[in-house]
């Protein structure tokens, strides 16, 4: 069966698996001390047009996101995200787990507004009680965010001036970050992002990697013994030449762009053929998440025929449904999809 | 000045500190181990008709919140509240501190409703992605609420079926239960919130003592070696015994429920003097708390004569401030207030 | 029963009694926010020579160790400590919960010897997997120690040189500071450790309070938002001023370090008593708290005429046992322990 | 340069190599919802003669030890385990950042004596002050330990037994486990370990996966929703699936076993070397790690020639140094190190 679910179907790039194959047996030393991850980050810095930016790699996404804002706030300190971002969701309570709380703002589509954040935190320290309160200490926001869609560069920038008016870094969480990245409507690139950006990741698991995400601190100094954190919160790849060998690859002939751009190709692709098939789209994005609400009747006799994500129920009678592309979405997939609904 | 700002400005009541000096040089046991708490605590049970009840008794009410929901939570799972809930609000964090996440429902001035527990957690475990986030584990409410408000005996018991359809326990914070108790319109008394909440606690710091919550366990068991974990919180009176001697007195001849129907009194009374002069009432309760909105010129003129509590801020031109009685109020600062404004 | 147990069997000293007494009606604002809290931080600046610490009033003490700790350090840390602290013995995982390791260096009765934190310190860093291993963020010392013990000036001196070595704070539990203080052996006095702790509390529990102890923070900033940091540990008390009124007591006439002084004359006393009574003396102390061999059959007859506290338990016949004097320990109740022994 | 660091030197086993390039491109859904990890968990549970257990993949051991030990420990709660036992030296404080305090007993070359365990179990609830204490709420071992020791049935069983008296969970750390199996002087083989932890696991990382640790709950129900838990601590694979195909790999044709075998033949013949050289044992063990004494210019000479990993100073002149053998470990490269030194 075709499988529209998510981005995390496939294993990795074919280009990862035969690098891995052809250095297989290499001794290395572990835990990241080797050619390959130093490699990887010369290339990360490079293209993120920071060379004095701190990289490092972890396995996995909420891994990554507890780690990183464990390690950037104090305990009275907590984070401030959309209602909807992933911290707040679908990871099992890890930030909350580290100790720290998270202050949720309202959601535009996953989206928060520079407007929201700013009220929030004028009117926190014009609260007399404020000594009483978990006080925000950081901003996480997800870039594509949960929903796909993107924050614009003036959004950034107008995120990245209350943070800096306040003292705290901005963190962005770029699980998807290519398929961001290289999205039609776009005027947000990898170096804008880093210079708006205190800290953020560059996604692997779910653009053509088997596993892995690079944290970029922009901020040199931001995480104090970082290497440390990541051991503790058992992030810390024993081989982890692995993670510097795929991220080196995909940093590579920029594949890491190129694959990306192949899911948005087949998402455009793909919002032709819904269209045209005359569903209703939920929430019509530029990136590789596509939203289509459907009759339950007719979503389970779709479903016996291509699987896709469930995202909410609207009604009794009503889902939302999620298709979602990947660096590895062929033309033929969208077309056998095409044929068959 | 008069102080109206909250129920917590004054001492204790006159018969605990004279009980307090006549039993000062007594030499008995630390940490609770004493003939004080021993008599209390058979009070306590006594007056809440659970002779095998489990009581301990803590310092303050953010340090009991906490410990008793950390103890009862396994690390997976989330509290559910009421977004407004002083655990989400005022509690600095606390219970995130402890690993626990928060999980909010809407408050109707204060309140959950039975109606939004039950679709939260019925539609939670029928969300295929329900491992991936926090478990509801327990569920807490605080009676009387942050807005003065009040659950009604129905309400409990609906709010405790659902608790026993998903077998998680129903935690009252009870850190103004006095004056809960004796309000005019309530058909909840102590022996009914014995019956239907797992564990809660009688609050003194605001109803007449010096200090001390008293915490009710109606499951023998439900929250084990709750001693170390009181220990563990930093909750744990090394002269235990002076928090044995204030709920001893309290519980003796019904000192509890007379100081507290005082400051209901207090609050009618307070309520006819508001109303006589025009104020407008953000909301009127039942307890001990009375919200006005005062345009903020007039606030400031006030603030002059009188002391009162911040509430929020409605728009521009109009703040929402708290007025609270306390055991301690007397008729001659009602009148002397009246006269004020 | 005459008794022995421990220094906090006794309530507070009556001048305290008399003041809450005195107070008991007023109205003032909560949470340490009034007159006596700010008078009593003036008067421990002033008594510590440190007119720009910082003072905050805190409950207990495994509450403030707990606090103190985890506001100083970061994740990766952990606090340096004797194997018999109290915080790595008796304060039930308190350290560990708030997320934090102990490291332990052996103790000589009680204390740590600045030979064996140097060579711990300068190891550590030269052990190649340092970056796998929690660091050393703190130094944790207790003075007197649970042994009753102390630490002389050149000892401290040579301590926190190590401390500046590598840049991290020196911090002492001083739940009995006040029986250190009056020793006769000592060359410690307040302004001492003022100068060479960064932060260090002064026990009220032990020394004539009824509860609180104060920490003084002699490095401003070190513990940033402490306010927040106490309430989220549930160390804040909404009747704050209590804690202030007490020790503001306590630092008139110098009253903290008269009651202090009764303790040592009177353990001078006892050990005189038990001395001629031929009892074998298993730790003779300076200060108010004396360890005593007994055979475990004299130990019973003699539990039946006085109480004392348990201690260890040297073979299967014999067992060590503490006798503890108080601020409150009369001449009386030693003369009656000779004739009784 | 040859290296003999560690057992996590070489990527996988080329077998799963291939496995993994074949089935690169399937799609398959996430977090270990897929055939890969179903037949793994089946050949496991098999291979442990327990059809009943509990099978989860993780990624790596820190990862895997506090995840578990903080999913079977309540807060109140603390580990025992060897002073040396991986988690309590080289975790970077996992343990103690999800909230548990390590229970330290000694070790005899890694290993924890029964009496030792025994003696602490009964001391524990016999002093008064228990309750003032992390209770002991699991036994934490590794075998091979760090030191690269054994335990033996007898051990296992007795261990098992003091578990069962005080009614606590028996876990092991495997991360070495078919290392443990394979050697040549031991009566432990996987279904005793089975038999006698309530849960353990099966270390892929060190013994020819690329990473993942399998988790063995023998005793169902132990660690409610661990899923959940392994999502929270980050331990969540996403492409989850390529923890099954290792694990399956691995389980199949008793290759986990085999290529364990050749680690230990490979040790046996560097032991051989070693003497024949005149090297003086620290450490000789029945596993693939050997400890060698080595004086500190010696070392240095060696080390131009051939790696090995520091284990600690001796003296100031001599130093412990490791020399690991793994399953990649071939005849030429212990002969290569023979003509070397």
């Amino acid at each position: 069966m075709r499988c529209f679910d998510s981005d995390y179907m496939e294993g990795a790039h074919p280009a990862i698996i035969e690098r891995l194959a052809a250095t297989n047996m290499e001794q290395t030393g572990g835990y990241g001390r080797d050619a390959y991850c130093d490699s990887a980050k010369e290339k990360i810095k490079k293209a993120c047009g920071k060379p004095d930016a701190e990289v490092y790699f972890l396995v996995g996404g909420t891994q990554t996101n507890s780690t990183v804002i464990a390690a950037a706030l104090r305990p009275y300190e907590g984070v401030v995200a959309a209602d909807t971002g992933h911290i707040n969701v679908h990871e099992a309570g890890a930030i909350e787990a580290s100790g720290h709380k998270i202050l949720p703002l309202p959601n535009y589509n996953g989206k928060i507004s520079p407007e929201d954040l700013e009220k929030f935190m004028d009117s926190f320290y014009k609260d007399d009680t404020w000594e009483h309160m978990a006080a925000p200490g950081m901003v996480y926001i997800s870039h594509p965010t949960e929903y796909g869609t993107l924050y614009t560069k003036d959004e950034l920038k107008a995120i990245r001036g209350i943070c800096d008016k306040y003292d705290i870094p901005l963190f962005m969480d770029g699980a998807r970050l290519g398929y961001g990245l290289m999205a039609n409507n776009t005027d947000v690139d990898l170096k804008t992002i880093a210079e708006y950006c205190h800290v953020f990741y560059i996604g692997g698991t779910k653009v053509g990697a088997l596993f892995g995400e690079a944290v970029v601190v922009t901020k040199p100094g931001l995480l104090p013994h970082f290497f440390t954190a990541i051991k503790q919160k058992g992030g810390l790849l024993a081989k982890g030449r692995f993670l510097g060998l795929q991220f080196d690859t995909l940093f590579t002939d920029d594949l890491y762009f190129k694959i990306a751009k192949n899911a948005i190709d087949m998402a455009e692709k793909l919002k032709v053929v819904l269209k045209e098939k005359g569903y209703e789209f939920f929430l019509e994005t530029d990136t590789n998440q596509q939203f289509v609400v459907l009759e339950n009747v007719k979503m389970k006799e779709l479903a016996e025929k291509v699987s896709f994500g469930f995202w909410e129920n609207i009604d009794a009678d009503h889902t939302v449904v999620r298709f979602a592309t990947s660096w590895a979405t062929t033309e033929e997939a969208i077309d056998e999809l095409a044929s068959l609904i």
